[in-house]
């Protein structure tokens, strides 16, 4: 699967942007889908974590030695939502995923919080532990997603009409809910419908649908990560 | 949207402000330090956390059901980092805690950001644990002021001349190093000078020096809640 071509290398030297990141990681998608939403072009540069970390990356990001890095000129910009925050700011010019509104802004921040706080980390106590522990993480995401189909609740995204920051910031989680299905036995259709309502439009996007893999590929990769810790 | 800051409590109502808070929490405190630099008269409303959760509160932040909650005009702002956004956003003729530069503005987020994920915790296990567990909390505390340190620079403040959004996020924290030198059994002026110099220089900013408690009260809460979780 190739990134986007009008997010083509040849451009990125444009606008000066390099996007440090990592097929798989949600955290990356969400920048790939921000600057696909605002037609930002960029040079995407694989990390292969599973080999090790690069000197680039490294250097870009000594606190966390994480990726999604984003460069812009060189200078290193890290944690994704503050990324997404930050294309907002440096490029006033592209279509904002923040909306204008101090109370609305402050709700995104809040949802797109929530999701970083919650979604990625319960998912992994989904596969990863059994018996008690499993059962509790199992009602965790149930609750995590009802929550957030209430937050949605009947508008097209949580931006409103316009899909925006929660949006991108969630999205990416989309292609793991067949995941968190099957290791937590329940459906997404079942307990939050119009998250599950949402989730199919955001894959009808454009942005989404060329910055995420299959629900079979992130199951095939949960499998890998099983078996890297042991997980029977 | 303009505000007088030199009319006080008075007009806390006018503003619409209330904030509803625990004394001792870091992260109320944020929101204090925030609301005084700004000049923004607000109502207090202490939460005795130790009885219960007011309905208000529950309220307010269904998700969470945490302190700190601003309310203006009787919608709720949750997270202490988004509330003190939210100052700036809503309330734009006042002294800006974030820089106006959209690189630093980033740069500033991510050490909110750092200050958020890291140092409450490594504080907790740091009077919670013992032998090898314990021994990690004073190294990962130890790096965390390093780290600080570092970003800090020569500046005089985060936020380099001006205090700013890390001085407002992180200052609270300074009447609980006292605390963390006791039970981490190193010297913040020895692994971190220039944050020791820092918090010296907190701790004269009247908006600081309202907002906290000694460091004598802090470790002396501390002895509560080592009661509460059974720690000896």
């Amino acid at each position: 699967k190739s990134i986007d071509p009008t997010n083509s290398t040849a451009m990125a030297g444009e606008k000066g942007l390099v996007l440090l990141d990592f097929w798989v990681s949600p955290f990356g998608q969400r920048c790939r889908i921000a600057l696909a939403e605002k037609g930002l072009p960029y040079e995407y540069v694989e990390e292969n974590l599973m080999a090790g970390k690069s000197d680039r990356l490294l250097r870009s990001n000594p606190i966390h030695k994480k990726i999604p890095v984003l460069l812009h000129d060189g200078r290193p910009v890290n944690e994704s939502l503050i990324i997404l925050n930050y294309l907002d700011d440096a490029f006033p010019d592209t279509p904002s995923l923040l909306p204008s509104d101090p109370y609305q802004r402050a709700q995104a921040r809040f949802w797109a919080d929530y999701v970083d706080k919650k979604v990625y980390d319960c998912g992994t106590r989904l596969w990863k532990l059994k018996g008690e522990p499993h059962a509790q993480a199992r009602a965790d995401m149930v609750e995590i997603l009802k929550n957030l189909d209430g937050a949605l609740g009947d508008k097209a995204f949580f931006g409103g009409h316009a899909f925006g920051f929660v949006d991108a910031a969630f999205a990416p989680f989309t292609s793991w809910f067949h995941s968190y299905e099957k290791y937590g036995e329940f459906s997404v259709a079942e307990v939050a419908p119009k998250i599950a309502a949402w989730a199919k439009r955001c894959g009808e996007r454009e942005s989404v649908a060329k910055s995420l893999y299959s629900p079979d590929k992130i199951y095939e990769f949960i499998g890998v990560l099983k078996k890297m810790h042991g997980v029977e």
